[in-house]
């Protein structure tokens, strides 16, 4: 940490922050300037915190120099980590050796229509299966998911087709009964800083896939995912979803750096979302595209049989030769950026 | 609603557009221009939601046009409306005719600092006593809040000093617990779109202060306001309380805008919290005052007997010559925009 | 500045920073952390911006400490500065005493819609006249002002209505024409990090009034001053106007703390344009009563006879009523914070 | 344009507006609904703009529904426009059938470093060597470019490698000078709006590459190119260079969306500039290989013989591994999405 002290501020302000910092057990480095004399802090950064140095006479900033989550962090940890998802037998991987594709329909709607949007994935080169039974919606009027039913109907899909399944969970409430059927746990957006929500998840023992805040910056969501890991479980996949912008030509704004960004910091997988950060599905193709280039582990976008008739963002679900082109994406990109296919059959999960 | 075609749509695009329509029991006008075609929709929205308009050929866009909000709207219920807070016999205003000022530390630490800071609170003119027991923290490793015991601590010091309390609650699940004691719930930024949580409060028979997500629109946040409504609560005061932008000066950016465009939009209250807007001390006493003369039903503010000490936003904390000069501004400028004061014992709710 | 290394730093890269600060002169203050070593920098900061330190290996990050602007920072000039506006005998000031109404129509464009709409903002209690000649348009197919007229127009409105004028320029072409008539230059949001520009006024011998670029940080809104000002102009008002954000409830987001924040870093005096920042009509009047509340040291507002037939920004511009209630405003807030009339009658420039 | 009447709008503010569209010859269809009456407009869009129609009592918001730019909208130009750049005999695309690599350093320091890195650009495939002679800069204490001196350096080194040059002009005064020697005019990020420039070099004869404002929306950004069409010149190239979002992990935001969303918005080419959006050199060659997979028409990056000693964004200059990277990237990844190289030995201009 660096205390920086106002060009006011006395020898007697600078002693009594040093005394403070010395009182916990830490050391204080004064460089005195012309203008202005900043004191750099060594020892337990939580400590510093409980000292409240910005409300102390005579300080004008105080700047964090280290990253304040640890178990997720890259610098203790530096090789990158690959997250297995499935039952024993058929696992699949998401990390630095191969590019992984996730896909299914928006809301799990009917049985029908669910095996047919599986079915789609496979074909297409999926090897997880994801589809939603609790939705959060921003209007209370919008189909809110099937719940309980959902998920039975897209574990017995995952079952026929042979994918593991990737399903997202609201509620602290809901956890366990999720986690007996999923294999994978997703955070949505809206509930990236729900706390309480991801101590749940990071006791459940299931792989989470957590979703950027659509307003977070990396930093806090890598706090997000430190809440999880904290809890016991580093099965944590990180996914870019776009941001909120002041452009409105699209819903969110993806954030493609951030995938370089975070693969710098932390040592967690991470993939991208650009169904939901475009909302529009004449992007989907491009941005999966952009998406394998700049090194994503992975993908996940929205299928649906016919998306006239779906009950969720059917504007952004592929189907047809949208669909076909992402598929030849997925097979020809990932080889030129060092990266094969993530395929249950085909690999072992260590230990 | 109206349906903006393309300019390459066929005579046979409109025709299917308009058809679907009349399916659901809507009309559908149709503009025909030299470029572009428009159709105006007039009938339930909510069965238009189902056709997925967006997905059909020919259908370059689709613009809402009336509010997603019907509870909370002022559109049929145009008296803006008056919460009262409180146990009966006691109960504070926050609405058109008042000015409330609400009060306390961010966080409950102790029996001792609490009752000081209520002290405080009151001597300064506030009529509602707000402290933190359940904190949501961005990070695991910070100070979390007493929980119960905290609540217990601030139930006794309001009761003590005779304010009613307002407190956050941050998961469904303590909702139960935490309406016992409090006499008002809240809402946090992080949860505004926690609808599960939002639920739980529409249920819990309290009045709600549901502060505005620090990435939510205006319109977001009344769709918030709207769950906590439907589930027959409408004692709900709305919270301004920054939103997030590129300015880095500041925490957050008070959109002091929002208050009069919220109070043009629904019946709520809406008051601002300049505190946790700016994130800086010097700044609470003129925002205050902005908030006051730009026509907000109240603010809520941090005070603490010591911010050198405080566990939690020690840097925003009032005390001293800052809450004497808000004091100041909270008797002088209400006058000014056609408001008295909200004391408790002056009052008598209606009904 | 302040150096940080990155974790795996070797020694021998700290030294290398060493020597180059050294060798420009400066003094480098080493703090070898647990983690990260940090080195504070003293010395002359512009030789340090040469050395690229954050190209050399081992560096992770380099910290500014001071502000990067001197001739407009209050670090070395505390008292807040008065600008005065008209020609001698009859000058208006801007600044910490006073509070300084200026409105005018959006755009003249006749003498006989800008002659009423300067009678009316005189009526109203306005002591500087604002009117546009030379407009700047996002279309090419907008109105774009009357150009030399519009400011011949303006200038015999001012003498006749018998207040000094404020008019935009746009161009350092037209910088001297301008500055003829003039009484003080206004230079608008999209031409804020204009250099050209910013040295011509800055030579021109006239007042600046210098909005913020909608998208500018505090900082480098400073920084565009310090342009003018490093021509050897100090007469610079600074006027918030609203940044973008996300919130498409308003035109802009009135930053409504960007006046305290600026009081404190800067001498020069601030003023506010609810009208731009809000684009609404029914807003302008609730956020004039915030900006004089909050401290601004004036505000500037589109007054127009009617506004039904405006060329520009007719949707926010007041008259009748909204212009009664301003006017009330401007008389009543004032006085509590501390501020008197800036009438031209009745004050004596210093010197 | 679609006209929304506020709920409580009469038959006679309904009768007004049809009134005022038919007065200047266009068409009014009214959808009465049973909240709101809508009115769809039909006729010329500049016609209407004059009415002021927001302004009319009754009136609740106006919605535009064609794109207001018509020069470069694709709607009546739907086959993409390739731009040539260069002298007779030795031009080179920039258009949908070719991948263009513009390359070159920051700031012309001198004939030496320009040269070698003219040369490094070149051996990596770049097939336009870029350079700044003026620069705008935040600070006017930071290097101001060489001016007059940097365009001739600039002008021999390209011609001495054989390549075009393409360099930043920001003054209106300048135009005519720069245009003598450059091959193509760069407007810079801070001048999209500065459109006395824009006009200036819509005049000049020459390409030119108009950089999106860091806070322009996409909308903006082709109104801006439509000021320069406007006057006769339709060789512009866009260019993506990062917008200002809350994220501070980056210098700017890179929208890598904007892409596809200007390809089937405008006829025109548009590239990216990974160097200035993220400001960070390891970022670059991910980054640019994003914008080849997401089909922009080339990139534009910074090189530096030695970035350690550069005058300007030394950390974002690339040269060594990465620039071999980044040459790969330029050859493989094009094929996949259609595209060949740009070199101006084996293209012919078409007329």
């Amino acid at each position: 940490m660096v205390v920086v002290m106002a060009p006011d501020a006395t020898a007697e302000d600078v002693a009594h922050v040093v005394e403070k910092v010395e009182a916990v057990g830490g050391k204080a480095f004064v460089s005195q300037g012309v203008d202005r004399t900043i004191i750099g802090l060594v020892g337990d950064i939580d400590s510093f915190h409980g000292l409240n140095l910005r409300t102390l006479r005579g300080v004008a900033a105080v700047h964090r120099i280290s990253d304040p989550y640890k178990l997720v962090s890259r610098q203790h940890h530096p090789a990158r980590s690959t997250v297995w998802v499935g039952k024993p037998g058929a696992t699949v991987p998401v990390g630095p050796a191969t590019f992984t594709f996730v896909a299914g329909p928006c809301a799990v709607e009917s049985p029908e229509q669910t095996l047919e949007a599986a079915t789609m994935a496979k074909a297409a080169g999926a090897s997880l299966l994801r589809g939603g039974a609790y939705k959060p919606r921003t209007s209370p009027y919008a189909f809110q998911g099937l719940g309980r039913r959902g998920l039975d109907i897209l574990a017995s899909v995952g079952a026929a087709v042979g994918l593991p399944i990737v399903t997202e969970v609201v509620d602290a409430r809901d956890v366990a009964e999720v986690a007996e059927q999923a294999d994978m746990l997703q955070i949505g957006t809206r509930n990236m800083a729900n706390f309480g929500l991801l101590q749940a998840v990071g006791e459940s023992g299931k792989p989470v896939l957590l979703k950027r805040g659509m307003t977070a910056t990396i930093e806090e969501w890598l706090m997000a995912a430190e809440y999880v890991a904290q809890r016991g479980n580093l099965d944590i996949v990180l996914c870019e979803r776009g941001i909120r912008t002041f452009e409105p030509a699209t819903r969110n704004t993806l954030d493609i750096s951030a995938v370089p960004v975070v693969q710098v910091a932390s040592h967690l997988p991470v993939i991208v979302d650009p169904s939901h950060a475009s909302g529009r599905k004449d992007l989907v193709v491009p941005l999966s595209r952009a998406a394998i280039a700049v090194g994503a582990d992975g993908i996940i976008v929205d299928v649906h049989p016919d998306p006239e008739v779906a009950l969720c963002d059917g504007p952004q679900a592929l189907h047809g030769p949208d669909l076909r082109a992402l598929a030849q994406a997925v097979r020809q990109i990932p080889p030129l950026v060092g990266r094969g296919p993530a395929e249950a059959a085909t690999v072992t999960p260590p230990g």
